[in-house]
């Protein structure tokens, strides 16, 4: 068992480059949840200043990082793994001081943070990404000839990565939309979350290290620290950003989109904001199995402590006996449920005050809580799983009643009649998930359900649960707004890659002055379209 | 010789689906670019309350225009071109009544509409857009076993149109957006371009009648005639709609963005909006055959009286006698060139207005004009060709000299080093095309500046000319802000499918349910990606 507790040689300086630079406009120290103490350094906020520095350096950065063959691309992102592996306890101990997460949780994350560099670096040796096409010359079509004409993918430039509160490594410093953006040759400066500044500087550092090590120019990566209106505003205005990445709150994340889209040059915004990832329970798997869904239930609502984008906030079912079996077998477990610690005070409040809100709402029945914290020893942010019911009408007057309270809280939604499941489907707001549990006899009715729920999510998923997001090859992790900010994309899996990338044609340009992923003879040796049909020859 | 005539049996009537409704809002008749007159039935204007039938009637169509197989969709994307086909001489009689433009182009233009509807029925057969993945289930693996996960691409649901002036087919009603748009499963709602909407109703009618015939709901396809800030706008904020394809001016194009932006629920737009398509001459090339470039540029430039996408507008050259030598022919070949009937009575003031503008400039030369209109005989609109010179430092003080002026009209500008082409490049704003003009001796130049263009443009041509865009797979007719809204697509070629897709991810989805893209044993029979292999088994 890693002790909590700050790493050795934290200095609370940004990464300008290869540059450690201490801002000078306020600071922040980390809080431990569980004590609501402050612990290790300030970290000192940059401005507007900082970020031109940083930007300026990538943009700087760019011309040469874009042009980056594959095994050094690949080797550079399996670096940064490397160095992050190297961090070893320290790192998980000071995850531990500033998330207040299980450490099995950390290690895992930290695993999937490595993982996911080293799944990208597959994808830049594999270059399918390149989205090369080729359609030769053909002099003696009529009534005009064709030119030569090939395609590919290239790196959109400068990206701003917003690190997330709740996935301190894998969606932060290093996480997927760095990984991803690196990996499409995209320079990347990352605004540091103040939830976890200790973290950010050690994996900060390692990704400086990567870069160095690499022989790459200083700014393809940087770090600041900063206030959000100031440092983020400054980051997504900065003519020098191609495109942000962010992982947050709805209300953050449409002011990127808003600041983002009132630029002189507007750019793509991929925010992840909110979702209530609904949970249909048809009625034949909740006959077949009302208290086995009731546990699985529980543990994917309250796994980390329920501060997951997937977290099932809405369940959707059928009135009658089976149901008010599942709900009576999820406040039996619920009960049992111990509170945990939320990763900020900020967190902690704001899921308190949700709480609120639904258990003095007309028409709201709460129908269990979890374990209260313990009256003495309890940490300061500790949070108890709420999860409450109402009727389907209720929520079709109110909708702000199925909206994201960020934690384990969940709303059971009763319909009349299982013919009234994609009616409600179809009135949701866009949502990363939708989960389906069905047994046979419920298949007709689940292919009703299918397609509208295909129109509002990034990914459906039968008999389990949506929190625990595999980090693969055809992982969707996005969808229709507000769950995104662009549905077209993905921050989870390699598909993840294409939202740093444009494509560009290139009609007779000399053989050679043609990039390699479509030059002649194929020298990456990668698959292409060539005249509709791939190939890899 | 086909007469420019009206066609019989014109109504001046919309599409809402199957029905053909009169607007009351107003009217607007087509205008004989030649002679100003008014030709043809009056074509009555919506308003949001046509454009929320036309949008239902979509949204109601997506449900089972979305779930069609290849067959179906391919067929239907056929009939439209046989309907249009079939329209023969009578479409051709409308086009050039209402547009002025000469026939060949008219023809040619007709081909290729029908050419890409049937390309896209080929991408829609050959199905490779489905963007299939499958990670099969792996039970055993650890630390956590791995669900069985599919990805595919959906279509986005109902997609709004607008039509271009300059391109009255292929670029408007069953143009290119809607060709992808339908190939992508999207119904689609067109606001049609005032300038033609005799060829409007001609095409709108050809698509109603494909749609009846294939059995498929009305509401895939509705046409509504109206004023933009009404109509338009009522499209772009409708919540029915899903994505914007738009081909026209900047002003409207960000009118559009903004509208959509600011929507509860925002949308992409696809909005093609403005370039001026540099083109470099290198030294070698210009001192190897500078009378040749000078008879390909005037060539390029009066093509269609520059009314295209991609006219040359900006020439730069090293300043030197083989740069004289250069402007000297293009002021001979000017000479020679004809004045020529443009579109409509608005884009002729517009164009004469950027002419006196330029003329006017401090530090600007008028290197030549093309022939005046004839004092008698002369069409309404009738503009001649302009070329323009002056410095790179007076351009880099005053971007505004090198905006698009569209038609005829090119700025060439004169670099006092070679070294300096790349600078230049960076200056600009966003592209559609960049071309260079190189011999062998030219290499080492174009590749310094071939990585600037890459980042400024969509495609990038050699020893051609800009207008004509090849129709094909490896086209990208796209590029940074403000050619497009958006540089991550293409509105030429079937990667404008993209645009109008978003991925989904299946998770543990039984057998079953799944869509045939990622269903067992592959009944499409299309290239997927198993466990990150391309296969087709």
């Amino acid at each position: 068992m890693t002790t909590p507790q700050a790493a050795p040689h934290l200095t609370g300086e940004m990464f300008l480059g290869s540059r450690r630079v201490r801002g000078e406009a306020g600071s922040v120290r980390a809080v431990d949840p569980r004590t609501g103490e402050e612990v290790g350094p300030e970290y000192g906020f940059g401005t507007a200043v900082e970020v031109d520095v940083a930007a300026s350096l990538a943009a700087r950065a760019h011309a040469v990082y874009r042009a980056t063959g594959p095994e050094e691309r690949a080797a550079f992102l399996e670096r940064i793994a490397d160095e992050i592996t190297a961090l070893g306890d320290t790192l998980v101990a000071q995850v531990l001081l500033e998330t207040g997460l299980p450490e099995p949780r950390v290690r895992g994350e930290i695993g999937r943070t490595t993982g996911q560099l080293r799944l990208f670096a597959s994808v830049v040796r594999d270059g399918t990404f390149h989205g090369a096409r080729i359609e030769p010359a053909l002099p003696d079509r009529t009534p005009l000839p064709r030119p030569d004409l090939r395609q590919r993918q290239v790196p959109l430039g400068p990206v701003a990565v917003f690190g997330a509160s709740n996935f301190p490594l894998a969606f932060s410093v290093a996480g997927g939309d760095t990984a991803s953006a690196l990996a499409a040759g995209c320079p990347v400066v990352v605004k540091a979350h103040e939830a976890h500044p200790g973290t950010s500087e050690l994996v900060g550092g390692a990704v400086a290290a990567a870069v160095a090590a690499s022989g790459l120019p200083e700014g393809v990566f940087s770090m600041v620290y900063g206030e959000g209106p100031v440092v983020g505003t400054a980051l997504a205005e900065h003519p020098a950003i191609r495109a942000v990445g962010f992982t947050g709150s709805r209300r953050a994340g449409t002011a990127l989109m808003a600041a983002a889209a009132a630029r002189p040059v507007p750019i793509p915004v991929y925010a992840e904001m909110s979702s209530t990832n609904p949970v249909f329970l048809l009625p034949g798997a909740l006959a077949a199995d009302a208290a086995g869904l009731a546990q699985g239930f529980v543990a994917s609502l309250t796994t980390g402590a329920g501060q997951l984008c997937t977290s099932p906030g809405l369940v959707f079912g059928v009135a009658g006996p089976e149901l008010d079996a599942f709900v009576d077998a999820v406040a039996q477990a619920l009960a049992a449920s111990p509170a945990q610690t939320m990763l900020t005070p900020g967190i902690h409040a704001s899921y308190e005050t949700g709480l609120d809100r639904l258990s003095s709402a007309d028409d709201v029945q709460v129908v269990a809580r979890g374990a209260e914290p313990a009256a003495d020893g309890a940490a300061a942010t500790a949070g108890s799983a709420a999860v409450f019911a109402t009727a389907a009408r209720t929520l079709a007057d109110r909708p702000a009643l199925g909206e994201e309270n960020f934690g384990a809280s969940s709303l059971v939604v009763t319909v009349d009649d299982a013919a009234d499941l994609a009616g409600v489907a179809a009135d949701l707001e866009g949502q990363l998930t939708a989960t389906v549990h069905a047994v046979a006899s419920d298949h007709a009715a689940a292919a009703t359900l299918l397609p509208v729920l295909e129109d509002k999510v990034g990914r459906i998923l039968f008999n389990g649960w949506p929190t625990g997001v595999d980090v693969g090859r055809a992982m969707v992790h996005g969808g229709p707004f507000p769950a995104t900010s662009d549905g077209r994309s993905t921050s989870v899996g390699t598909l993840a890659i294409e939202r740093f990338l444009r494509p560009v044609a290139y009609q007779d340009v000399p053989a050679a002055l043609l990039p390699p992923a479509v030059a002649d003879g194929n020298p990456l040796g990668i698959w292409r379209q060539v005249d509709g049909e791939l190939v890899r020859g």
